[in-house]
């Protein structure tokens, strides 16, 4: 347990076949990500539906990074071409525990 | 936006390369936990690391299926064979939005 607080972005989506760019776009948000305040980390994973986990420091470091104007732009083109859908919710960690060394 | 509480069970993991009945027991506990008093959805992805969101009425409802007998044997076979590590995150959702069908 710790004293900061922790949120979560969960992604959610369901990729189109069009690739279109779509692997640097997704490399390139890690990166741009990782510079935000407030960023603390991001998991993904995909086979047939992917997830993302992104824990940030706060609400408003969501909402910044939600707003950064690349990443406005991967979101457009992320409806217009890349994803059949998808979900984010915003979740508040309450408790965490983990085993081994991840 | 709904005005159900929504709970997020974050389960991030990295696998050992052991199988022994891995995958029988993941889909096991995918209709196990469909069978359990409030629980709402799951969602798995896994290439080099695996993350599986279940979504559950309350902190409850959460606890008791931590508690489910069968799930417990799982749990314990998991870092005993299955996983390198673990971490789990139990979030509560804020806020929602989605895109297309999902």
């Amino acid at each position: 347990m710790h004293n900061l607080e922790l949120y979560a972005v969960i992604f959610t989506s369901i990729r189109t076949n069009q690739n279109d760019g779509y692997s640097d776009m997704a490399d390139r948000m890690v990166e741009l990500a990782k510079q935000q305040p407030g960023f603390i980390d991001v998991e993904s994973a995909r086979n047939e539906i992917g997830i993302t986990v992104s824990y940030w420091e706060s609400l408003d470091a969501i909402k910044a990074w939600k707003q950064n104007t690349e990443h406005l732009f991967a979101q457009r083109k992320g409806r217009d071409v890349w994803y059949e859908s998808y979900k984010v919710r915003i979740a508040k960690v309450e408790r965490e525990y983990s085993f081994g060394k991840l």
